[in-house]
């Protein structure tokens, strides 16, 4: 028996994903950052492999993360979570910074961010899991961050389709 | 630049994680539970290699796991987390139910459970990430799950030496 509103009571938090395609600034919203080792210091993050964020993180092999506060506008996370980097410049109307690689991450409304370079992947399927080596990481404000449960519960915001959470008809 | 501490802003659950070495029923204490993808429904968990329960799941090939619910006690996350399933069943003193696998779960102070059968995994240094394809999901309890950031900020809760987000002297 596998009820799949089961799987709604695991926490997340809710992270602006960076990466290079060329000279092209990409990026998406994501519920999947965590730590998964301490040393060294190495994070993972899943994304849908149809994400242009994606195939932009396997060129580079880079890509950073930025940690929303809980202040942040809903107009910020839908604007990193329900278009395509192919069809619009997503970092344009935010204070975008770069890291040494020249990797852009979201500095407004961001508690903290952090650079990873990717040491190793896996394929799961829809999705692929990068581990990435920390090379930068910075707090940015002391605002409370942004959790998957506030965004939905207070915030009533959706889960887009390419999520790793996605349920249809929720 | 890399402020480890920027990483205490990622957000987590707490989960109790259940296995089986032969007839003994093993387990400990995670926040690295999380959905990765949803058709088929996996999730991955990632633990330390020294944990009896690593080396339990690497054998039976499943796992289950149990979300903790805000109101669960101290002393019931120190007995899975600060102490090895090698010196004692931790299990003992809770209420604990077996999924079709005859993999244990704890069912007292968790809002839900889930049971997974392992299908791929990455090592990533001092932790492996398991994934498991979840065979039975199921709501228990309809209180708030316990977030990381509760137990530590609420509850006191400190982070054992073997999980993912240990840093020394924090």
């Amino acid at each position: 028996m596998v009820d799949e509103t089961a799987l709604f009571s695991l926490t997340y938090g809710l992270y602006l994903i960076g990466s290079k395609d060329g000279d092209k600034n990409v990026g998406c919203v994501v519920n999947t950052l965590q730590q998964v080792t301490n040393d060294p210091l190495q994070v993972s993050v899943t994304l849908n492999k149809e994400n242009a964020t994606t195939a932009a993180i396997q060129k580079s092999g880079r890509f950073t993360a930025a940690v929303l506060a809980e202040t942040a506008p809903m107009l910020q996370i839908g604007t990193f979570g329900f278009y395509s980097s192919k069809d619009r410049d997503k970092f344009e109307n935010y204070k975008t910074l770069f890291d040494a690689a020249e990797h852009p991450y979201v500095a407004e409304q961001v508690v903290a961010r952090l650079s990873a370079r990717v040491v190793n992947q896996l394929d799961v399927g829809t999705h692929i899991i990068f581990v990435g080596e920390v090379e930068e990481a910075e707090r940015l404000l002391s605002e409370k961050p942004m959790t998957y449960a506030y965004y939905h519960e207070v915030k009533g915001g959706k889960t887009p389709p390419k999520a790793s959470s996605y349920i249809a008809q929720q």
